[in-house]
């Protein structure tokens, strides 16, 4: 791997040039602001309902897929699970963002299904959700924020890692990006980033966006932590309220450039507490 | 009751504090900023599809139930009955926001079931849908706006309190809160918070953090009105136009203390007219 | 036909006045941008779920119907097709926005049994969209944007209005109605539109708002291309990147005058290449 801030900067060019499409299936209340970050970064999004037309969007243009379980319904679990089977086949990268995993059973279950049908590029989750999805005992999710500190997380998300081979970002006030292997601590990003509605959800679809261009879902994982971290950093110095601050942070990922990603990027090797 | 102003002040002083989760089973349109206004004032929103889902949230950590009729389905309905019985066992109180109830059969009958599965602490409506939900005769409701003067439900909210045991807020450009024997009149708010989406919607949402957090449900219903109110006003004043009006309003919120809901709280006791 | 700058002011000024409300049937991430931007230019959105719901809507007191495809799925086509049959017996105008059509089997299906069910006013899509719903073998859309320039669906959106009887409006870089007879280019518009989701769902929307007031469905197809091409143009000079534009563009729609609507379209007669 590059130097991490060079990782950050050549998956955003990569963006640019590329323009992924990425497939979002996520919950209904960060539809519009997860498809407002992708084009404010430079990627594509679609969205759907029906398990037939995912399948065939798959195969016909998507270049990643996001898999969020916010506000899951029988119906869009059957539409994710046919997706998924389809990235599998097609060999594009997916995301799973399994939102309140060990608070409610029946995501659980369907997570951990998820996970049978097709390795996921990467998987991106606060602290309890990658500890319920590792299978260790989890504290219970809370709405947008976790009881628990990401650093709480990271042997679990090593574990998960390596158990699906998928790079697993736990996301907390210091991001942890890890392949099992190698561990990464992000910690750009802002408090503000909690007190507007869809931006963790919307993360989940930015990494699917890094997934489609990156030489390793690890260092998709890097790029995603950083690049939005920036964007929050920036944005909280114009706006320090959530109202601006939403608008702002979809300005400051337009005006972000690769070498802003190089050089503004805070990241360094975890080496064990 | 304390003076009504120090009610609202106390209320959003123990949000604050409190942080309460309200699960909001609302309708798609006003999902996002109904979870940013919870955000901006300091509760914390949860959104849910899954009937199961729904009760099991409610048994783990909810503290207060939002049930709002605005894209209603059925599968939408059965969640939202199953989250009102769930809300009734547990002790939590949980709001109803009957939108187009009178104009459109299906949700009317299915609001009347909900009110026999348990009883809200407070229902929020327009002067129609309280009319309506009251059982009176009800001008039919014309999406964000009511032809009917607010004035002219206070009646029927007093006979619908007094039948329901909730508190009932029946707003417009005045808003009237009653348990069915004290009315207070909240003459906070301005006309573009009718020209945002989903801030009626929100404003149950908000209803139900305060009925998390208050001593009864007419203080609940009072704090309501006047905080929402008070951003209202403030937020008109540094941004006149519908589109950055809505970010603003949650700056104001986010901006406003304890002192500030004394301060400019416009409520009087209404004595008929 | 008046001169066209001339429909555009009067067509916004009977908005203003007849406020008229619209029943969108519209996907779930551009549902939010679609009501508010009814709402800034003055007509009344409505958002319903329920086919029975959405009949009764029609027949109560819509003024116009939307349905677009975005986010389809099978209860959503039932709906939209049970608001389509009420519109046609009730005399209301509809629109349809034909999202993706041609790229995906399921809503390429529905598509052409709507138009079978009852004769739209009006019909908004970008190119290969347009080209697709005309039966000719289209290239593939690519989420908000389409592979072809407006211009190669000229022909198709021509054939197309005359085997419906619906103008038709081609949307790109430059904006073409037809009626299949006459046909006028509209200049207006910014590249910042397609930065933002949900404004290209939006804009059948107002469509359908112009469809309710107009003399005649071109005359509705040429307002909705100039009046939002025009508050596009002007919230660009004023908020040049994506998050603060959205809300920018809300502020002028609100701000506009029908003079303003006379004054700065951009509207030609298309006499062929």
């Amino acid at each position: 791997m590059n130097r991490p801030e060079e990782t950050s900067a050549h998956i955003l060019a990569r963006i640019r040039e590329q323009r992924p499409l990425v497939l979002c299936l996520t919950n209904t209340v960060a539809q519009e602001i997860t498809a407002n970050l992708l084009l404010a970064v430079g990627a594509v999004p679609a969205m759907l309902s029906d398990a037939g037309e995912c399948a065939d969007m798959i195969r016909a243009c998507a270049n990643a897929l996001l898999v969020n379980t916010g506000t899951l319904s029988a119906p869009q679990a059957e539409a994710m699970q046919a997706a998924i089977l389809c990235a599998g086949e097609e060999g594009i990268p997916w995301v799973l963002d399994p939102v309140a995993c060990g608070l409610l059973d029946f995501r659980t279950r369907v997570c951990r299904e998820f996970l049978q049908t097709s390795a996921p590029a990467l998987i991106r989750g606060n602290a309890s959700e990658i500890i319920a999805l590792a299978g260790a005992s989890g504290e219970a999710c809370r709405g947008p924020e976790s009881g628990a500190d990401s650093s709480s997380a990271i042997e679990a998300a090593q574990a998960l890692a390596r158990r699906t081979g998928a790079a697993v970002l736990a996301t907390g006030q210091t991001d942890y990006a890890t392949d099992g292997d190698e561990t990464i601590a992000c910690a750009n990003g802002h408090a503000l980033m909690t007190r507007v509605t869809g931006i963790g959800c919307a993360m989940g679809a930015l990494a699917a966006a890094c997934a489609a261009v990156a030489s390793s879902p690890l260092e998709a994982a890097i790029a995603t932590a950083s690049i939005l971290g920036i964007a929050g950093e920036r944005s909280a110095e114009k706006a320090p309220r959530p109202g601006s601050f939403a608008a702002a942070l979809l300005d400051e990922l337009d005006a972000m450039t690769p070498d802003d990603a190089a050089a503004f990027s805070r990241l360094s090797p975890w080496t064990g507490a």
